[in-house]
């Protein structure tokens, strides 16, 4: 069985990717063009400081797609040694190399004009096509969650390494 | 363009679609089970307590992926008349009746069997595909958000006819 579907919008940034991928943990400025077609789904949107938007890694090769085990490899950016670093399952991850390379980023809503939207905390690449966008509510903030030990551990060295860094 | 995925794994719940829906604000219990070839993605999730469910949601129709503008239904449920409920873009919205039918779940992570996942808080009907599963971390909390004067105004109202039901 295959699932099929068309993009409702674009990824724009005026970053190289090596630039995004430096800066992952806090992400960059840049603009989500939806398509005239879908431009009537946003009616409404302006009010919400925060949306999640969920895209298509499309340099994700078919190759990549067969990752079923990673070490978090942003986490090399922050001075991590492959020692230091479990592996563990791609579903445990953000990992882009996954089955389905799907994004879920969450960004924040700067400006609105007509069918483009000005965010900041994007993670993806420039012309990474865009699938769905859905709003960031408050059932979406779960206050109480527990973090296996393997993580607790990673997190624990990056903030000692990087105390600037937002949460993991 | 089209964007084509595998799914891998299936939703399995124990009610009906109109159970499923008629608790849509608390979800149901049921198990998500990851495909044989895919079972390895799964090594370490154990320790965490909330998971972020991606599927697709295979009953909604052609015509209704047409949609751009909805009352938000389920409200209805809640005992809101049509003319209450504001007309907003279905990027606004979670509604299942959206350009890509793409489904996203937190749901409480209660117990693994191998390759099956027992959780809370599904809001998915029996047999839906499930397409992505990525840990539900302390980056995905956004303590201070802002929602537009016309979600606030239904949470307003919601509240005081169910003060029961947990953030919308």
């Amino acid at each position: 069985m295959l699932v099929s579907f068309k993009p409702i919008g674009i990824v724009h940034v005026n970053f190289s990717d090596y630039e995004i991928r430096a800066c992952w943990s806090e992400g960059v400025e840049g603009v989500i063009e939806v398509y005239k077609e879908y431009a009537e789904g946003l009616n409404g949107i302006e009010g919400f400081s925060h949306l999640m938007v969920i895209a298509y890694l499309n340099r994700v090769s078919d190759e990549q797609r067969k990752v079923l085990k990673v070490k978090p490899k942003r986490l090399k950016i922050l001075g991590f040694g492959e020692d230091e670093l479990p592996e563990v399952g791609v579903f445990c991850t953000d990992s882009p190399h996954r089955p389905n390379p799907i994004a879920l980023t969450i960004t924040e809503l700067i400006g609105r004009e007509d069918r483009f939207l000005k965010v900041k905390h994007l993670d993806l690449f420039d012309k990474t096509p865009v699938l769905d966008i859905k709003p960031y509510t408050p059932s979406r903030i779960i206050q109480q969650i527990k973090l296996p030990e393997w993580y607790q551990k990673i997190i624990e060295k990056a903030r000692i390494k990087h105390p600037q860094v937002r949460d993991f």
